[in-house]
Parts: structure tokens; sequence; C-alpha cells
């Protein structure tokens, strides 16, 4: 019996894990404070690696795998809190009004992510050089159509 | 020529990614903003198994496994954000003054963090309940010690 009324209970509520990424957040507040979690992890995981790119600092292959690893989890992360209904934080009113360039820029962001990843575990700085710069050029690209005061 | 000059230039550059983790962060603001980011996500993708603990939501056994893998990765980051020297934001002065304490709050969590893996990945929901539930315990153990307003 017990385990009846927890199946047909189960049945009746909407799911924040079983349901789409946008309900995972109960409030927009909470999408925004998401996102923006996930994109200063992204920008720190990123950034940290960019004197390395520079050539101002060692490269050392298995850091820079791991590091890129950790980067392509939080690659991951922020979109599902740009659902309709979350706009405002830093975010133009043009990614959800252009939803398919906001989408096409997430897209381009994460086959760049897919790049430095396979370059970062090559080992060859070079191909890990190019890709980083790639990955940059696609955060640039969306940061500066859909972010504000930047 | 160009390629001595960057091996000396290298060798005498403190590299943000060969040193320890706290040379990640140039300033405490990065460190202290880094670990709130890293606590928000974590806080976010515990919480959002929370109903599917308490059977208020189904057991979806991949989406729960694959969101603990995510988690997993996440667990292991706030950590570098509180090095000497970054005191403030929402934790209290005994995370430095007790660093033992806290490091000891630390490897409990990642403990507990690495036995929800295990039941995530057996897809038993009664083993990821018990476990979900420590994991749970280890925060609040935690930000009962070392968190402000709390």
């Amino acid at each position: 019996m017990k385990k009846f009324a927890f199946l047909a209970a189960a049945a009746a509520v909407c799911a924040a894990i079983a349901t789409p990424a946008t309900a995972q957040f109960a409030k927009p507040e909470q999408a925004i404070k998401y996102r923006q979690a996930g994109m200063a992890l992204i920008g720190s995981h990123f950034g940290r690696m960019a004197p390395v790119a520079k050539k101002e600092a060692p490269f050392d292959a298995a850091a820079i795998a791991k590091n890129v690893e950790v980067l392509s989890v939080l690659a991951t992360l922020p979109w599902a809190g740009f659902a309709p209904g979350t706009e405002g934080g830093d975010t133009k009113a043009e990614a959800w009004s252009d939803a398919k360039g906001f989408k096409q820029a997430e897209d381009d962001f994460l086959a760049a992510m897919g790049k430095l990843k396979t370059a970062a575990d090559s080992g060859d700085f070079d191909a890990f050089r190019v890709a980083f710069g790639n990955v940059g050029k696609s955060c640039k690209i969306c940061h500066d159509a859909y972010r504000k005061d930047n």
C-alpha cells in the first residue's frame, strides 16, 4: 500500500529531475544566480590558463588537461539557467528575443570547448593554444551580443 | 633563440596552473567569488535531488546518476577558494583559525560525496536516499560551524 501510494504521488508530482532543465529553478532569481555562478566558474577555470596560452607561464600538459576536464563539465551548465521567463541579470533581452542566435552561440562555444578538450588531452601545446584562442573568441562573440555592460 | 627566451621567461614566471591552488586567484575577492559560485552550484545540483530523496518526485536512476556525476566535480572546487588571506565573505573566521577542523569538514563532505556517487551509480533508490541524507548532514555540520548567518 505504501509503495502504491508513493507511486501514485510520484506520478502526480512535477519532478525537478525528470522534467526539462527549466523546472530546476522554482524562481527566476534562482536561474539567474545559477547561470551567473556557472559563468563565474567558467571564467575562472578558463582565465587561469591564459598565462600559459600567452607563453607567460610554463605549459604543464597534465595540469592543463585536468583543468580542461573540469571546464568541460562547467561549460555545459549555465545554459539551463537561461530559460524563458528568467530574463534579467547581466543578460540582454536579445538572449530571449533572438533565441535562435543565442542557441547558436551556445552551440559554437560547446563545439570550441570540445576541440579544446581534444587538444588538451593530446598534450600538444600549439594545439592547446589555438583551441584556447577559439574558445575565447566564442566567449567574446556571445558576450558582445548578449551580455550587458561588456 | 625565441624558444630559449620563452623557456627562460617561463621559468621565471609564477604560473597560476603550476603553483598551489592558492595562486589561482590574484586577489582575495576573486577567491571569495569563486568559492561562493562553487557553493551556489553545489547547492543547486544537490538541492534539486531533495524532492526525489523525500519521495515527492519519482526516482529516475539515470538522471540522478548524471546529476551526481556533475555534483562530484563541483564538490571538489570551492576548497581552493578558502586559502589563507581570503578571509571574509559568508565565511566565519573559524574556517581559518580552526583550519584543521575546517579541513576535516571538507574531507568528511568529500567522503560522503564519494559514497553518494557509488550509491547513485548503483541505481538503488534506498542506497541513494541514505547517501543523500549523509551528504546533507555533512553540509549542515560545516555550515553550522563555519558559515555566517546560518
